[in-house]
């Protein structure tokens, strides 16, 4: 499924955690929509290709999210290009991407890029501590973000950052209200089904990392959310 | 004439700089495509709404480009919203639109804000100086940020503000080589018809600011740039 707007789950590997064989099978053998390769600051370039080729066996879409310019590749069938917008370092709005078309600019296919309004919400992620995020927001700051990511950047993705807490429903419902076309995605904790089935109630789009590593089976079983009820 | 895209020149009126009624009329009445209200650190609610009120006598679109929470105020057709692509400071890039969204966002018709990717250029210039803009910049810098601005945030308007200076032809030309869909604005100096006649031959938008109030006929006869020879 090569349409991003149809992606209700996705998992997000880190290309520096290992993981078996069986488990990477496993993965991508379920019903989830799409991988995404994705890390912290511990992405390099022989760590991604590692990861990609590895996925590359099995049939369904694959997306790097950029995190630097040394572990950006070619090859991935989308590229997720974060704009962090609650940064107070400018490196993390505009300032890679500038470096980035700098020097691929012009071999670059831009129906690839997919453009994420991105905000980091925990401020003991390592991601809230390299990207210097403000997370003290309030609901009307994720609104205003919200807004901005959908009427004024029009990116294609609103991305809620939780990760390693879980996300606030109301602040998804407040996010969820102002989007008409930008697309939701939250990251965050999810411990169950039942978490994720909850926050995919509001969310366009599930991001399921953490807990392929925790727990492999509680991992698959999120995939069912897309089942209808 | 309410598509911006058509506008081919448009005249820039600073509220802090005094006008006669009859300078005003001859601009208002020439062949100019509208009125941008815009300033730079000096923009107040009172000087703003006086001159608004001055310019709505006469029948063309008028905009206020927003320099400030405090100055801006309903009543213009547009609102143009600059992101400084190239300024150190966040505050210039989202985050006086985020204080502005906080606020007003509930209230904004959002088909009046046309968002401009903005590229500083002057390192003299006053605006240059408060919003912290890295001015030393390559072509390659501004080809980056031209892609920026068309490919990935998708701005509606590109702007090279030469202000105080001549704008780099060379510059010009490789920006809008790379704009497809975005439309490349240009303000900075004008001296004469035929300065305005080479840009405007590049850019798809003059803004002839500074010389109304240095030689208000030298300024008139820049809105005959737009008469195809």
């Amino acid at each position: 499924m090569y349409d991003i707007k149809q992606w209700r789950h996705v998992f997000k590997l880190d290309p520096a955690k290992p993981i078996s064989d069986t488990d990477l099978e496993t993965l991508c053998m379920s019903d989830t929509d799409a991988i995404v390769i994705g890390g912290e600051d511990n992405m390099t370039e022989d760590n991604v290709l590692h990861l990609m080729s590895r996925v590359r066996r099995y049939p369904l879409p694959l997306a790097l999210e950029i995190s630097n310019i040394e572990s950006t590749v070619p090859g991935f069938d989308f590229y997720f290009v974060p704009s962090i917008l609650n940064s107070k370092d400018v490196k993390y709005h505009n300032g890679q991407l500038h470096e980035i078309l700098k020097t691929y600019g012009h071999m670059i296919h831009f129906e690839e890029m997919i453009f994420e309004g991105y905000v980091v919400r925990n401020p003991e992620s390592k991601v809230a501590q390299y990207t210097k995020a403000k997370t003290q927001l309030s609901i009307e700051d994720i609104e205003a973000y919200a807004q901005m990511a959908n009427e004024m950047y029009r990116f294609p993705v609103f991305y809620l950052d939780y990760r390693g807490t879980q996300g606030q429903i109301e602040e998804l419902r407040a996010a969820q209200a102002l989007l008409s076309t930008t697309q939701l995605f939250y990251g965050g904790d999810i411990d169950s089904f039942e978490t994720a089935k909850k926050i995919a109630d509001i969310a366009d789009t599930l991001v399921v990392g953490d807990l392929v590593y925790e727990d492999i089976k509680k991992a698959i079983k999120t995939t069912k959310i897309k089942e209808r009820t």
